[in-house]
């Protein structure tokens, strides 16, 4: 009897904890949220040196208490799931875990405590919370759009890398140390730089030929950003429209019918019925 | 007898500042526009310092004139609109309330008189004016567009948070105060100018890793720009199909015909019967 | 029979000069482009200051003889022409003419010399020597899409307008003269630099709130960069689709039917009899 | 006999170098590109100079190693082909007889091996290596897309070329010498980093006049780029269904089947009978 007590109180702690269909579940997620947005907070305003002259020792009390608190949560988070290692090793259970780890690291390293802004990544929970079914849907939608041009994606940024390595090399060759083409390297990231059309201007051509290939690049860049927004959108534009379709054959369990199909295109059967 | 009376010139007043129907309404109108104008570039004039000091009494003489004629006009709107609450409470009569208040706040807060620039939001009215219905017509196929999208891009937008929250921290740690970045909440404006492709340079990483990571964060950007373009092109499309096939055709139920069809493109029988 | 010979003599310049059916006349035309490249290539190099010192005269020199065939060129047309008049006040027309008035102008008023680059106008003629009918269809495609979306993207331009405005007239607010924000119009030209990613970092936000309203505006101008190419896309969708229908209703000649339809959709009369 | 021997050798060396059938193949593909991919960041860190100075002479050690690698394993190709000379001239031929050339250069140039970093165009091997059809058939998708949006993207380009040498020269006109402007072509230049929003802050107007004109064309620029994005999605579009529709239904002819449909998903017929 004594275990099935103790079932019974796992059972609730992982209600509250995991689920957001009671009062108290909804109640420690809104909590936990704001926990972590106040932690996240803390860490960025710690790393601002004329705060953390003053305050410094307030920020590093609030940040253990923070630490603890997601400690606790995490040990019942592990006691309370049915399957503890199957929840560790899962994308939630990592960061959870990546949360409250640089905090003990820091009294090691000074410094690893800045690592404590993963725990953003926790904001993640929040669409669960909102009961945001309608967001997990769009954010499927996008997700699947991405994953279907991501051979093409792969292809392309295959293109632009093989671009910014010759037009790097191309630029060292041209303009030399003397404008801050002082190596390879550093040629290529300001060939990203420049295909990217971010542009910062910490280097720059200033020779005429320098100028030339770098219009060209330019041109280059701002035409090529064409393409994965063309991918995307058409990967969309069919998510979408599949989307639509969450009739499933009765037959053959087929599903990602066509709107306008009335017999499942793998078995023949009639759809609908 | 002398409530009629005052009724009738209330709705006069009414049918000239609210409507552009009549002669005088336009006409009206097309003045309000003129002077809207008027007073925004005196606003933006009177903040050019040379030009302040050399005509600065003229400057702040012409805003009491303006800011007089939108208070009488305002005083006007209210006392002539059947509900005068609902007006003072909508999107405009804010923004006429809002194109006033700045001027006599200025007389206890020197520079308040700078917040008259808000007045180019009622440049809005414009829109009336030229009776450009079609030009509303296309908005409103935009912004039901931009609403469909909503969902699609606040997970867009959370995501695009995340990273930079996370690179801006990452740049923190490799790059440190040395070259610019100071603080965690400096970084993250230093990531947002990057993957937004603005980069305007003030912040740049300088060492080796720091430069890889930014390669990465660009390359990102001018890749993910592609997602809300993607989007917004595919609502677009479907928002304009919605827009213009409505009818079907009675005889063989064709859609998707054109607006200014009369007749099926496909059997020839007479539509809208 | 004076005339008449006359007549013939401007019958054959008008096809040498205006025409590309025949050998001479496709000579004509090369040559022209030819000579048109060399003048704004001298005009371009004329600017460049060491150049100058040198080779001033020589360019200066070239200009004259450019100036003087191009004039010569001018003179032909108009007297070839059938319609002089009409041909003066073409496109093409006011070209000509604003490619030889500079030369005459530099002599009055030095450095109007270099308006001469507006005969880089002159070379959209080239479109037509290469017999570029393609080209052309597909320019015409473009233009129709761009011309189809001009009303949105009007709307989309007065609302990027208006959020400059207001914009700029916040930073000058909170960031005022110290960091580069002289006056609101300087910092309508750095919302309008940020807004459209271009970000040359002459000026640049150094509060923390100015950065706070800053990163606003890039993630705007990163999203809402889609409206205009969503725009563009789906009408270029449209203006393709519609270029494969070119059938005209035998009955009641309306064009643009769809290229399904088998009967007119405005007169109901059968079509491609 | 002699010669049959010789024969089944060149035979084997072919399906050595040439396939990725076998198991030596796939290792000697493998090998390659690790070699490659070695010899490309040999060649990059040679060019910093900090790296140089300790590490140079190893550096040009292994260069000249890995140069005669490459040379015997082009003698290889060449010799094992059935045809040397088309592969002499073939696109892979020639990137392969560029990859060695550069360092018998350097022997009479110094500076020449840099060249040597064209060795990352062998790297589009790697396609074949890990059998990526799937990669090859979206490469092909976007390729043939690209192709077909070629006129139009010429013509855009066409008229990008017009607006900037125009821009470029009002510029010079309007900023002059005083604020960086000293040439057309450097006025050229800027116009093409400012309509390309890459922004890099070099070059930047400083007048009020040229800060106008700077912002008409950012907003240009910001706007333009929706014309080859929405080139590229409409063709891409069209091309991604090519790839997929082909079938007809050998009963009610419906076309626009999923690749993997077995029945006709209109009136249930078997497909591909």
């Amino acid at each position: 009897m004594q275990t099935n007590t103790s079932d019974s109180v796992r059972r609730r702690i992982y209600k509250i904890i995991f689920e957001a269909e009671t009062t108290s579940g909804r109640v420690f997620d809104a909590l936990l949220l704001f926990i972590i947005l106040l932690s996240v907070l803390v860490v960025s305003l710690e790393s601002m040196s004329q705060l953390n002259r003053k305050y410094g020792d307030t920020f590093r009390f609030l940040e253990l208490i923070f630490t603890g608190l997601f400690t606790l949560e995490y040990l019942l988070r592990v006691y309370s799931s049915p399957k503890p290692l199957s929840y560790m090793f899962s994308f939630f259970g990592l960061v959870d875990f990546l949360a409250i780890i640089p905090t003990y690291l820091s009294l090691l390293f000074p410094g690893a405590q800045y690592l404590l802004i993963i725990r953003v990544l926790r904001l993640l929970r929040a669409a669960r919370i909102f009961k945001l079914t309608h967001f997990i849907n769009e954010g499927q939608v996008l997700s699947r759009a991405l994953k279907a041009s991501l051979t093409k994606i792969t292809v392309f940024l295959g293109a632009v890398l093989i671009i910014v390595v010759i037009v790097g090399s191309l630029m060292y060759l041209i303009e030399g140390a003397k404008y801050g083409f002082t190596s390879i390297p550093k040629s290529i990231y300001w060939a990203i730089v420049t295909l990217t059309t971010v542009g910062y201007g910490d280097i720059a051509p200033a020779t005429p030929l320098g100028q030339i290939l770098a219009s060209f690049v330019m041109i280059m860049g701002y035409g090529i950003i064409a393409v994965p927004t063309g991918i995307v959108s058409v990967e969309l534009a069919r998510s979408e429209k599949e989307s639509f379709t969450t009739q499933v054959c009765p037959n053959c369990h087929k599903e990602g019918h066509t709107p306008d199909a009335h017999y499942c295109s793998n078995c023949g059967s009639l759809l609908e019925v």
